[in-house]
């Protein structure tokens, strides 16, 4: 049997694609919809994404963020009243030309992201420095005309978080775009073990409508980047494109300076590719739907059953925890839930009963543990991190292990064609640059990591102004 | 400056339409957007949805519900697989016709309920007795095309949580449509303060698709309706339209019993209308986003704010307060607050700092109360509950005071054209005597609350089958 549930994921070393598909299908995380592009998240992909949640909300409240609810759609007029932002957006939204048996005035279209919505709202909201700085978040769904699409990474629909804010001058807005920045990083090392390239987007490769954008980019098990969280700085563009002004402290009319950020459901392909294995997926604990899963053996023998729900009730306040009673066996078992990436595994059987003991073992090691029962309540906790800790470790080695630097065409050529992984390089900052990466090899530029004009362009060989992170990316 | 907040409310006797577009605007629940029908919700009504959801998930968490996540579009193709359904909701819904710059092969509609998306997954995971019964739940924003629009009560867009569950039998899915019924009720008398009317949905006012629709209802302060959340037993006709299909324990195939049910932010607009006054809203403590407000008095003598703050810190545990720290006068604040319905106030100023107390002002008798700073924490949670239960108290009297008997047209007459509220009437369940009161007095049928053959209808003088309430309706 558990050979049986081995075999339905493909390999992950010979066919990474096709193991993603598997392992996110399989492990309950999404099913594919009858609607193009469109998932359907079944409780356990559910349950994953209300708990990474509850932790960034409560994280971006201690910055002073509340929470606002905008329209699912935009008038085409609204929209098109900043035009960078119209020119990136246009060519992927989804137009509702009619209500009921009518056909509309207007055309509207389903949100894409936000920002004239809010700028709708701010323009006749904020009127003195008293009302600033205003910080807005929302938890929505967004729709993206995408052709190519797969579960979370690219969808259809999507869902995130938007944060909003205004601020009266240039330095807070950029304080604030960094402190979200930072949060994100945070957010994804403490709490999906992923740690985190962090640095500014290129001219070319920033949001429609930003003066900067700042990523954090994650290393996937295959050595591709994954976009994992942005946060722009807006300048004052939208404030003057939609009218919002205020009463300054000196008494005259002034632009608020404006910064937007977001985080989606991507992170789930991202805690996939980052901790998954041969096995299945390797689910963060401080998210996981369910962190300790029981697996009591030999059920038939009296006294079991009953004891391990004794102890499941007293270890449920500090854990999520669940306990197999299928009929499969402990074998099929252990496979399906190492399969499901839950984090520790609880084995527990007659032997375990007379000892007062039971058999603790972690998912990313596989390292089993005889633990007393007296002592899971305290040791559960410990173990969780110590699972948070070590698949950390693992995702910084390879993000490490897997970085390159690069001088020259050559060796980009060579990391290209045979390393798979990031590459580190000078840039020149000329826009030609990045094309030819990205026609000749796919590779493109995801964030500037520092500033240098001691080197020269690996590209073109003219003077660098920048070192920055190449990758193939998702 | 109180006289000036004042007069900014219409009076609610007199223009309780006006009242509660200046309440719920006034007081930060809802903003009018660009977007016609649609609600910009800021951070005020937005927590109170939150408050809200919490609370009702925790519920349905009892009951064994899983949340779930289903899109947002829909294929026209799938909407029609169940004709009675798709006839309810055609005339309302949203056609998306266009992605990008592309005209669509098929055209998709935004949910405007979203049984068949539900269905649709059924379909392809259902095939045992063991996978049953199946209790999902999703919060989502439904968009229904309406031409006339008001915040909360009747909007484009709207937010819900919907739930869709499947089980073996008829008996066991009735249970749990009456199970959630129930929890409506409850959650509404516990939570909401707002005491229902519960009972059954005539043929002719049930869901699209529905074999039994059970309904709570609340009086308004005008007299008049609002179905606050309706439980639906859908039979098992969406499990034969969509091919559900399962093997029962008897290793025969059979089609599962579906329900559905839901509750949306027209709460909102419930609790608005059910407990206002004149000063304005009155918020149900156990979702209030404020608490308590702390006012302090005269602040610019030393020691008033550093004392405030001081047992603002220790309340915050056990109540969620803010303190108006604002320029404006304590009259003012004292009418902004009261405008905003939070439940509590405490005034604090030097002579309190001296005696150690605070005074403590509810906010629905308006009565005043002197507590000692040292008991705050623990007199706190017990004046709210007694707010709660004042509020509920004064809306339960309404109910039984503005709901009158009729035995036949003369009163029903009488009562329409000269008492607001709720008419109890014997019916003979024929749909011409329910056309005939809504054509004539614009009143419907809110629902039936018991059966009964040993009168007559008091509509159309023919034998009795039920009790009904009937009324005008939000």
């Amino acid at each position: 049997m558990e050979k049986k549930k081995l075999d339905s994921i493909a390999d992950i070393n010979t066919d990474f694609p096709q193991w993603y598909t598997d392992v996110v299908v399989k492990s309950g995380l999404v099913s594919y919809s009858g609607v193009k592009g469109c998932m359907y998240i079944p409780p356990y992909g559910t349950a994953l994404w209300e708990n990474m949640k509850v932790n960034l909300d409560a994280r971006f409240k201690k910055l002073g963020v509340e929470n606002v609810t905008m329209p699912l759609l935009i008038p085409e007029s609204l929209f098109q009243k900043e035009k960078d932002h119209i020119k990136g957006f246009a060519p992927e939204v989804a137009w509702v030309t009619h209500g009921g048996e009518e056909k509309l005035a207007e055309r509207l279209l389903i949100r894409p992201t936000s920002e004239v919505l809010f700028c709708d709202y701010f323009a006749s909201h904020i009127h003195s420095y008293r009302d600033l700085p205003k910080k807005f978040n929302q938890w929505a769904n967004i729709v993206r005309w995408e052709k190519n699409t797969r579960p979370f990474l690219r969808t259809t629909e999507f869902f995130w978080q938007e944060g909003h804010t205004l601020h009266e001058t240039k330095n807070e807005a950029m304080k604030m775009t960094l402190a979200i920045h930072k949060l994100y990083c945070d957010f994804a090392r403490e709490v999906l073990a992923i740690p985190m390239l962090a640095g500014k987007k290129t001219e070319s490769e920033k949001f429609a409508g930003a003066v900067d954008t700042f990523t954090i980019e994650a290393m996937m098990h295959d050595g591709k980047a994954l976009q994992a969280g942005t946060s722009h700085f807006l300048g004052n563009g939208f404030s003057k494109a939609f009218g919002i002004k205020y009463q300054s402290r000196a008494g005259k009319e002034q632009y608020p300076f404006y910064t937007s950020w977001g985080a989606s459901t991507r992170l789930i392909g991202g805690i996939v590719m980052a901790h998954g294995d041969e096995n299945g997926l390797i689910l963060p604990p401080h998210v996981a739907p369910i962190q300790v899963i029981i697996v009591p053996i030999q059920t038939q023998k009296e006294g079991v059953l009953k004891a391990a729900k004794k102890f499941k009730k007293s270890i449920e306040r500090v854990v999520r925890t669940h306990m197999d009673e299928t009929e499969n066996s402990p074998g099929w078992k252990f496979a399906e839930w190492e399969m499901r990436g839950v984090p520790i595994r609880i084995e527990y059987g007659p032997r375990d009963i007379e000892n007062q003991t039971c058999v603790v073992v972690l998912r990313n090691t596989r390292e089993k543990i005889s633990v007393n029962i007296a002592d899971l309540k305290k040791e559960l906790p410990k173990l969780l991190q110590r699972v948070h800790d070590g698949m950390y470790e693992r995702a910084l080695n390879r993000l490490n292990e897997m970085t390159y630097d690069a001088k020259n065409m050559n060796e980009i050529t060579t990391l290209a064609n045979t390393k798979p992984g990031f590459i580190r390089a000078p840039w020149c900052s000329a826009e030609g640059c990045e094309d030819k990466l990205k026609s000749e090899f796919g590779i493109t530029s995801r964030c500037i990591i520092n500033d240098t004009n001691e080197t020269k362009c690996a590209i073109c060989g003219e003077q660098s102004k920048y070192i920055v992170v190449w990758a193939r990316a998702y």
